[in-house]
């Protein structure tokens, strides 16, 4: 009876250490992309809002840095039993990994809008503001389903 | 006397208080572009040393990663007073703001190295070692005289 009880014990013991995100480096590396997708996302979306001056050079050196960041294929940041039910120290919801082409999809529609805000950041605030828009809208169409709220 | 010590007390009460990382988001973003670096070195790395296996394909991936990641430009991941000296939650010696200069080109050397290494990371382990060598290379350079020791 002794050696159940240990035997549960240990069990319940396990439950209640999850898992940590620095196990995962792939959760800090894909954070990481975010983080530089942020800084280069704050210049461009203050633009937009007129909370930053329009700066033509500045837009092009954040839109440039912008394709670069999102030209970083995926294919190893998204490990199975990375998700936010699995590890903590990530918002990745589960959802991520049961719908991986809509997922890949989202990315790319990512990818794409950073294009399009690349190509025309250099050409004044009225051509900016509507690509910078679309960029935005791309990085909420992914939050809203497959990031969880910050906790 | 009282408002001298207390106008005392708090500049000790602020002296107390180291400034942290989250105050600074460049401080983040920078680590987050190092840690994209070091999802694709470790592959590359891995492979000029013999713990993974050569595979053309994901070498050229990991290759192409390092060649967009080390072209973000560096021109906003630094302000002044993101030292560790200055700052918990970074490594970054003063150092780098006393010879910017020579901190830029030990960046442009890496961004060199990853451009050579994206040239011919598909043409084999005898081709790509050398170019994943000099690589590595551009890291320590940079680490040794700007990086502080890990804490």
């Amino acid at each position: 009876m002794r050696r159940i009880v240990f035997g549960a014990s240990l069990f319940l013991t396990t439950l209640a250490l999850p898992a940590m995100a620095q196990d995962h480096p792939e959760i800090g590396q894909r954070q990481g992309q975010f983080n530089l997708i942020v800084h280069n996302f704050a210049v461009l979306g203050g633009m937009a809002q007129g909370r930053v001056d329009y700066d033509a050079a500045l837009a092009q050196t954040a839109a440039d840095n912008l394709f670069h960041v999102t030209r970083h294929d995926q294919s190893r940041l998204w490990p199975e039993g990375t998700d936010a039910q699995s590890v903590e120290g990530t918002r990745a919801l589960p959802a991520i990994w049961e719908n991986l082409d809509d997922f890949v999809g989202k990315f790319v529609a990512l990818q794409t809008a950073a294009e399009n805000v690349q190509a025309v950041a250099g050409d004044g605030l009225d051509t900016l503001r509507p690509a910078v828009g679309a960029l935005g809208g791309t990085c909420q169409a992914c939050h809203q389903t497959y990031r969880a709220e910050a906790g």
